[in-house]
This record gives structure tokens, sequence and C-alpha cells, in this order.
């Protein structure tokens, strides 16, 4: 597989880039996408670089009806010397082959599909914002073609990446987020597909947070499904307490997604001697430590938002207000030292940035 | 809604008919499939019926990312006087409004869906197989497509009809299967999506069929996710159990799916004066009434087998084998009196059967 070469087809005309202040998340697409077909007996073939474009499927195509699919979220980050870093891909194509292996999906070379990464991002350089706070936010995915309605996993898939030049995901930024405790909905549970990041899970959370939504709160924390009593992460991050001390985040336990942004700031709190523990942790405690003025910081950790610390939690008809709402020093701290070595204003002292060169052929 | 009108675009070439030997199931599609188009703050709109072709979307479209969507699946049977039967097809759109509803998906008329597929049927009749046991397998479904990476509700969703003429599902015809008890994997929990016909279902259930696959079973029976405890279903059919004379069937508990097969079981057996209880059926009672030898007959109930009589449960390493691996008499009833009502041999009283007139405009 990574003997093969990516076809380069690009396109005559190049659309108009948008200004900074127009950026979202996600609604604007760059010129290229990259595309590789799987066949049964054939394996990953004609890996391309191809005009943006819409795709074709017969309407039998398994996606449609059984949602045998994977995806990943990453960003590239433009550095003030105009170089472009990407944040800790490979993990990206690994947790991708976890999730293609609970799919069952056969799984990618994790080498080529960096490389092929590499190579539309140097063609599509020029998309990337460098405003503070914007990237180019990349989204390779997998999904099932085979044109047939039985349940059974597909003979024919599609793997693609597309790009996005994103602002700041949270209209409220670095602002702290008020996040409802999720009681009635449930996300995932020991044995289902909660550790794979593929849309079964994003469908089943849409009910509870638009419910989340209509109260004025940005997202849901799911809670286990088994008791729903204890945390398990944020709608699309993980989660983090400072409690008397003691920073906690839910232990790693089948149902939660294991986030890129979770392992790095475990492990910047690591290095900075701040004690962290991965363990099962209670809604119920968090209450308690709330009671008696122990909770002192509470933020989520993923791609989109980075670090996004929690000002407030409304669990049943209880509210407790984190802070004073405002963001507490940990979260800063370990803000600006992520998106520091994101866009290379910090030293990356664990090599955790990729450079992407230009290479010759994609201009 | 249901003032519009559907357009009629036909194809002018229409495809060779399979033999009745060369159907399978959900491989071969007829000329037509039905169409429409939701747009925010204007509805459902351009209901249509056009040749069989794929659809184009761009990658960026919901259903490929976060897998909002819903489907059905029912037949429609030709009987020896030519006439077309559906068989409770009002059950089915509810359903998918049920499922709508469970997914943030816009409903859709019912009443003009049922008119849409009837439509779509008399433009297709010839594709009616007339075989013993075949018929033309009905899929409808629903998928999000707004080009947005963002996990909300979508803005844009297409519903489509697509229909399959099909043999008989289960290579072993009405014999009866083998069904692996799983322990492992989990398909639904309360609070989640399993009573909800949407992807993600199957997307998480493909792992535990693939084991189940290897082992020489034809389909997993799943346990509750919570305890793993209590019988919910197997792959596409609900299940009913006979024990000492009481005939029994899980409740509807949340995570199950709502059977059309099942209530119309249900129904049979009540104006047979035969016992049946809708209850929760923990594995080990089936166990324990297997040992005792009061595991008089077991089967599944589905739109694809109608009745699926179950010859041998294996749990954990416990194997038992029902009614000595034959067919017991009450599936045996159940599936000649439903086959027969659906082809129209059998006499109708609960008035399930909905007939498709011939539309003089589709031909
Ligand atoms: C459910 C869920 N949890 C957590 C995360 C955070 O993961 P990461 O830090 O790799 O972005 C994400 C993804 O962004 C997610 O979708
Ligand atoms: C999970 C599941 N359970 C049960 C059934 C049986 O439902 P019905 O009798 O409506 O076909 C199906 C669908 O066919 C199914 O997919």
């Amino acid at each position: 597989m990574k003997e093969q070469t990516i076809q380069l087809n690009l396109s005559p005309e190049r659309k108009p880039k948008p200004q900074s202040e127009e950026l979202g998340f996600g609604k604007i697409f760059t010129d290229h996408m990259f595309i590789m077909d799987y066949t049964e007996g054939q394996g990953w073939h004609d890996p391309r670089i191809v005009p943006y474009q819409p795709i074709s499927l017969d309407p039998a195509c398994m996606i449609f009806h059984y949602g045998q699919t994977v995806f990943e979220g990453l960003k590239a980050y433009l550095t003030e010397d105009n170089r472009v870093l990407l944040f800790r891909p490979q993990k990206n194509f690994e947790r991708l082959n976890r999730s293609n292996e609970r799919l069952c999906i056969p799984p990618v070379d994790e080498e080529f599909a960096l490389e092929a990464l590499k190579q539309l991002i140097s063609v599509e350089k020029d998309w990337i914002p460098n405003a503070e706070g914007t990237s180019l936010y990349i989204r390779p995915f997998i999904i099932s073609t085979e044109p047939f309605l039985g349940v059974a996993p597909s003979s024919r898939y599609k793997f693609m990446i597309i790009l996005s030049p994103v602002g700041a995901y949270y209209k409220e930024g670095i602002h702290p987020v008020k996040i409802l405790v999720e009681s009635e909905f449930v996300r995932a549970v020991a044995g289902g597909t909660g550790e794979a990041k593929t849309a079964g899970n994003y469908a089943s959370s849409l009910k509870a947070q638009e419910i989340a939504d209509g109260k004025g709160y940005t997202q849901v924390l799911w809670l286990d499904g088994l008791e729903k009593k204890y945390i398990e992460e944020v709608g699309s991050m993980n989660v983090f307490f400072k409690i008397n001390g003691e920073i906690v985040t839910p232990a790693l336990n089948g149902s939660i997604l294991e986030g890129v942004t979770r392992n790095s700031v475990i492990e910047l709190l690591k290095s900075w001697d701040l004690p962290v523990t991965e363990r099962r942790l209670a809604m119920e405690e968090i209450r308690e430590a709330y009671k008696s003025g122990q909770l002192e910081e509470a933020f989520g950790t993923g791609t989109a938002a980075v670090i996004s610390p929690i000002g407030e939690l409304l669990w049943n008809d209880e509210k407790m207000i984190i802070n004073e709402g405002t963001t507490g020093p940990i979260a800063k701290k370990l803000y600006s030292t992520i998106t520091g070595i994101q866009n290379g204003k910090e030293q990356d002292p664990f090599n955790w940035t990729v450079e992407v060169e230009q290479y010759a052929a994609t201009k």
C-alpha cells in the first residue's frame, strides 16, 4: 500500500477564500479532497487528490441503511513563520483503525494515510487561516458503499479526507460554557460503540443535545448507561475536574472516546508535577465537592475547542456554578500551552507537532 | 402535503427481471424509486418517481458523519389472482415517524407516504415475483443531507423508497436456525436508540454478528445492556418462547424494536385463545425451562423471515436444542397463517392487508 502513488488531479478553478470573520465551523470546504477505494480481494486502491465534489452513490449503499462508518477530526495550524503543523496526527490514524476494528471495516495503512493527508494539505496550504484561534479542520472518514440491504460488513468502502477552514468552535471562545448533566438519554454503554468514533454515537446524542440547547446549555455531560451515576464525557469532549487539589478524569472504561487532547492534557499535567488521576468519578462526588467548596475547576478537552472551561453544571434541578463562572488557572495554562505548541509559538518538548513540507508536485 | 402531486418521470429502459432462483435478498433493485426532499422552512417538497439511479451528495453531508437517518422494511405480495397486497403498511410509517422523533428528523405525512408507495409499486408491479415465499421488499429511508460538520439536526433531508424483489431471507427457509446468545457486545440500552429503526443500531451489531457467523450461528440473541441477563431480541427479529404452555415475548422496554410481525403474532395468538405474555424474560429462565424439559418452542418474528423457528441456542458454552431442532406446531401455524394472509390465500379477519390499485398514469 505504501508504494502506491497518489494521483493528482488539480482543479483549474479555485474558490475565493473566506475572511477570517466569516469562518464558522465545518461549513466551508477547500478546493480538493483525498479519496481512495476499497474492494474486497483488492484492498485499498486508487488513492487520489481530486477537486472537491459531490460523490455519487447507489441509494442501496450500506452507509445509508446500516451506518457502517468511522471518522476522525484533527487540525492543521499555520505558524507565524509560515510553516504548517499537524498536532499528533498519528494518534488520529491509530484511533481510526481502532474504530475500524470495532465497526468491521478493513484497516488503513496509518503511515500512508498520514502521507496522503500531508500531500492534500500541501495542495491546500493557502486555505489555512492565520488569525488567532483559527485553523484548518481535517475530517478523514470511511463509508461503506456496497449496494446491499443486508446487515453484514460491506465489501466496498471509500476513505476520504476533506478540509474546512474554521474559526473558534464555541461562540463563547475560551470563556466558560454551561453544561447540562443528562439524566434521561444514554450515549453509550460498555459492549457498545462508545469507544469508537462512529456516526451512530452522534445520531443518538442529538435528542439530548436539542433539549439542552433549548434550556440554554452548550452541550450535555453524559453519565454511564448502566446506573446513570458515573461521569463519562461531554458531547465532543472528554472532561476533567479539579477537586480539592486532585485533578480527575474518568478512566477509559470502554464506553468513552479516548481523546487525543485528553491524552495530551494528562501528559502536560504530569510534566508540571500536578497529580492527575484516571478513575471512576460519580456525579454525586462532584455535587459533594461543590457543596463543600472543593470543586475548584472543571473543563472539557477536544480538538475543536482544545480546552473548554465549564462555568456551570446543571444536574436535575441543581445548578453548580464553578469557579464563579470564570476560567480557572489550570484550564488557562493548558489552553495557552497546547495552542502555543500547535501554532508553533511555544516549545514542543514532546515532539507532538508534525510539519507538513511543501511537495513540489502539488503546486 | 397531501395535496402535492407526485411527478412521474418513467425510465425509457427497463432492466431484465431476474428468474426466481436468482433472487437473493436486497441485491437487485427495480427500475424506479420514489424521492422527496426536505428543506427547513419549506417542509417536504418535490415528491417524484424517477428512474432508479445513484444520488449525488456533498462529502460533508451529515449522513456520512453523524448517522442521522432512519429506515423501514416491509413487503408487497402478488396474489394468485394477480392483485398486489401490502401487509399493515400504516404500521411501518407510524414507526418511521417514531424513529424520526427519536432522531430529530421532521415527520412525514403517513398517508402521503403510503400513497407514494402505492404509486411506486403500481409502476413496478411487474417486478413482484410470484414464486412461493418470494415478494417485493420495500425500503423507505430518510437521510440527512446538509453539508455541515457540526453535531446538530440537519436542515435538509431526502426521503426515498427503493424496491427489491427477494427470495427467502434465510438460506435455511422455514427450517430452524441456530442462534448465539451474545454475552459480550451490547446492541442497545434504555435511553439509547434501540426502539428506533436507525443505522447505528445495526452498525454496532456487526461485530457480534461476524463472530456468530464464524461459529456457524445465523444471528445473535441480544441480552439487555445493563445486566446482560434479560432477553431483548434477535438481530432483525423479535423473539418468542413457549415455556410450559405459556407463550412469552420480552415486553417493549425502550430498547427493543416494536416489530410489526411481533404485534401480528400477539394478535393472532390471542384470537386463537393461546395465552401470550409480554414481560421481562431472563435467559436463566430459558435455561431452567430447557433443563426441566419445559422449553417447548422458540421462534423469531420479522418482516424478512416472517417466522423463523429457533432450533438451537448457544449461551456461553451451553447448547440448548429446542424441539429436537425441528419447527414447532405454533411456529408452523403462525407462519402458514401470516404468509397466507399476506399472499391472499387465507382470510384476513383483521383487515391487515392493503391492496395496491393500478394507477392509470403509471403505465
Ligand atoms: C465523543 C467525543 N469525546 C471526546 C472527543 C475529544 O477527542 P479529541 O481530543 O481527540 O478531539 C471527541 C472528539 O472530538 C468526541 O467526539
Ligand atoms: C432490530 C429488529 N428487531 C425486530 C425486527 C422485526 O420487525 P418487523 O416485524 O416490523 O419486521 C426488525 C426488523 O425487521 C429489526 O430490525
